[in-house]
């Protein structure tokens, strides 16, 4: 069976949102990592009995891995795929690509030259239920698109943070982070290349001086347009629109209320917050394992969507999609995946061993980044920004 | 016991979505109407035992009337409030206000001069649920409002209409006929002057050439920002999120589907078209009177709402307000209504009878004709469309 060999760059939360990808997943062989936090590697160390090291160039050298994983901070991310890239790896690296267009370029140059795949995940727009409409409207079977609606309310500024990520010059707060799901999924629903955005940002905590929230309008060049909505100082929790399955396809208690403000009631500073938020992740005291016992889950999901087209609505959700058509509605039912997030590995595999072009390669997540970038910049100027697709943001006169 | 008495010019669809609140409510006494419409004149002097006039000049020179409740169609709204004030009576004119700005400050000039009262509505910003809501946020318990999301998907554009309803620039469409209670609610919802407005508009089938759907930003004076989206080409239907109770507080069955659409499907023209609206209105051949036995209905309402205020999300519903703080989730439970719609009434009353201002007064209602005016213009112009309070509107340089 053709393997990809891989080795993690940074194994923080989303190295541990990945990891029952990585175990479940046959495909999938967990070679070596790297995380300047020693109780992170001693973790790693016992529980894959591989090595871990103090910096990612040590990592990159390996020969016996053929993959990075790279789920540093977004800060890291340019950087870090240019060591992989110039040691021949190819690069899986988490959500938002970067933090600026001139990164993006750099990594896509550097992984052309190397000659290897550069694929930027995991994000929610590889969850079945978007891949599976997305086919759904290219059947040709509900006419062209024509308004989508998504929408998300979470607790997402409250949940334990390191410092950059409640700071926007470092890549923190809501555009940088959640965006990146949201737009990915919308453009890629929209089928068309966005031209035109006007958004409004929330930052409303004194004491989290990040973006929270948002709502944004995408045009797109095929006429269609697009509601983004997200609130991460929400009271309001969206999963409610969802059947309470939450976003990693788990089913939630409707009955627990509160806890991300609770949790964090009792924090005084920023380091404590911090060394909060990796006591919780993987080699940290509070850590609980992914268990291996098979625990049903749903497809994961970022809020209730709905793309309306010229002959029906579409609505993916966690357990199916429900096709609204003219006549009558249906209901798609969506098996529980086997493996969570196997989608990211079918990309990478098809990539990597069968010739095939992924979806999410750097020039499709550099056009989110855009699009994210420029959410910034209309609600600070207060007037529409062009989408200039491959080039860079053209100003509108 | 102070009443009403009123006069009807408009035996229509409004009208007999009024008509239950006429009939239950005791302040109200109903002493004529006018309409050019025989059958319709025909069915209210028969239910009545009341005179009913081809033209509203007739009624309005009745001593007996002291208030005309002006249901015609969107284009005849200023001339018959003209018409009205001149002769002394107070007017309730339907939403929208009417086509233009001028028409408006038209009427508001017209009342004053005669010393009446002008109040528009029925609008769904009467509901309770939003009207407690609003009460809630003006407590200060929860903060300043920053962010509103409102949403509702219909068949709207799949119901039958009179030609000029399908034609915008007679004032068909969803921006005229629904944005004017979508935008009511959410104004006062924010409690603060619209300043800014950018959005959207769909008009996608060129059978029924206008809007029938749109989205919207709002920026208000204190900071917050609200999104407005509506379908009414829609298959999906939101009152999945209003636990399947209908915009008239009804009890919908949730598998009763496609219905709008397959009653439009024999129509073959206009004429026909119109004349089965006419059929299913007041007066008409297939019109079912309201039933007196009482029927259990919860509040209107007009889709799923969210307010985010700084301490917590206010979520109106048919049948309460969840209330999400942040500690913990409450329902404040909403009686249903005996009387429906009878906080027109209770307006009205107090206005003509308490000598207390109406809040859907002339000049309010006026602020959302110019939000929606400007939200035809924003999406044509592609830009921000400035709202100059009750200046006119201002153009952005
Ligand atoms: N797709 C998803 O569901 C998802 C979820 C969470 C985070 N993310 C993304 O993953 C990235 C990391 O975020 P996180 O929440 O896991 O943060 P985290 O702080 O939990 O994890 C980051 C890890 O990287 C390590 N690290 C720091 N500097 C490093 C370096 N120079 N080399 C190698 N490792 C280094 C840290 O010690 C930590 O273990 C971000 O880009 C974030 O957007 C994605
Ligand atoms: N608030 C609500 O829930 C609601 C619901 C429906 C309509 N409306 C509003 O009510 C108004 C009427 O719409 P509708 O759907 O009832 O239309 P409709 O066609 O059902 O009713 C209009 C009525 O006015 C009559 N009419 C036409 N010209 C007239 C005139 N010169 N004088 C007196 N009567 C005249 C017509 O014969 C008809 O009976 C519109 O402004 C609409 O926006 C409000």
């Amino acid at each position: 069976m053709q393997t990809i060999r891989l080795g993690i760059a940074g194994l923080g939360r989303a190295f541990s949102l990945m990891l029952p990808t990585f175990l479940a997943d046959a495909r999938v062989q967990i070679v070596a990592a790297c995380d300047p936090r020693e109780t992170a590697r001693a973790q790693f160390q016992a529980d894959f009995g591989a090595p871990a090291f103090d910096d990612i160039d040590a990592l990159a050298r390996r020969p016996d891995i053929d993959t990075i994983y790279i789920a540093s901070p977004h800060q890291f991310h340019a950087a870090h795929t240019r060591i992989a890239a110039s040691h021949g790896k190819h690069v899986l690296v988490e959500k938002p690509m970067a933090l600026s267009l001139v990164e993006c370029d750099d990594m896509i140059d550097a992984c052309r030259e190397a000659n290897v795949h550069l694929i930027v995940g995991h994000c929610h727009s590889f969850d079945t239920p978007y891949l599976r409409t997305r086919a759904l409207i290219a059947s040709g079977a509900f006419g062209d698109v024509k308004m989508i609606h998504a929408l998300n309310y979470t607790d997402y500024l409250y949940r334990p943070r390191r410092p950059e990520e409640l700071k926007t010059d470092k890549g923190g707060g809501a555009v940088f982070s959640q965006a990146a799901h949201q737009v990915d999924i919308v453009r890629m629903l929209a089928g068309s290349r966005a031209t035109r955005i006007r958004a409004a940002v929330g930052n409303w905590d004194v004491k989290r001086p990040t973006e929270g929230a948002y709502t944004a309008t995408l045009w797109f060049e095929n006429g269609a347009f697009a509601t983004l909505s997200y609130n991460g100082y929400a009271h309001f929790d969206s999963d409610e629109w969802t059947g309470w399955i939450g976003e990693m396809g788990q089913t939630r208690n409707a009955n627990e209320y509160g806890g991300a403000r609770r949790n964090l009631s009792g924090v005084a500073s920023e380091e404590e917050e911090a060394r909060l938020k990796a006591a919780g992740t993987y080699g940290g005291n509070a850590y609980t394992p992914a268990s291996k016992a098979p625990v049903l889950r749903r497809h994961q999901h970022f809020g209730p969507l709905i793309v309306s087209c010229e002959l029906g609505d579409l609505r993916p959700m966690p357990d199916g999609i429900v096709v609204y058509g003219d006549e009558r509605r249906e209901r798609i039912e969506l098996e529980a995946p086997v493996v969570p997030r196997a989608e990211v590995i079918d990309e990478l595999m098809g990539a990597v061993h069968g010739g095939i072009a992924p979806l999410h390669d750097g020039t499709w997540a550099r056009g989110t980044l855009e699009i994210c970038l420029a959410m910034l910049r209309s609600s600070a100027e207060q007037r529409d920004v062009l989408i200039g697709g491959a080039r860079s943001i053209t100003e509108e006169h």
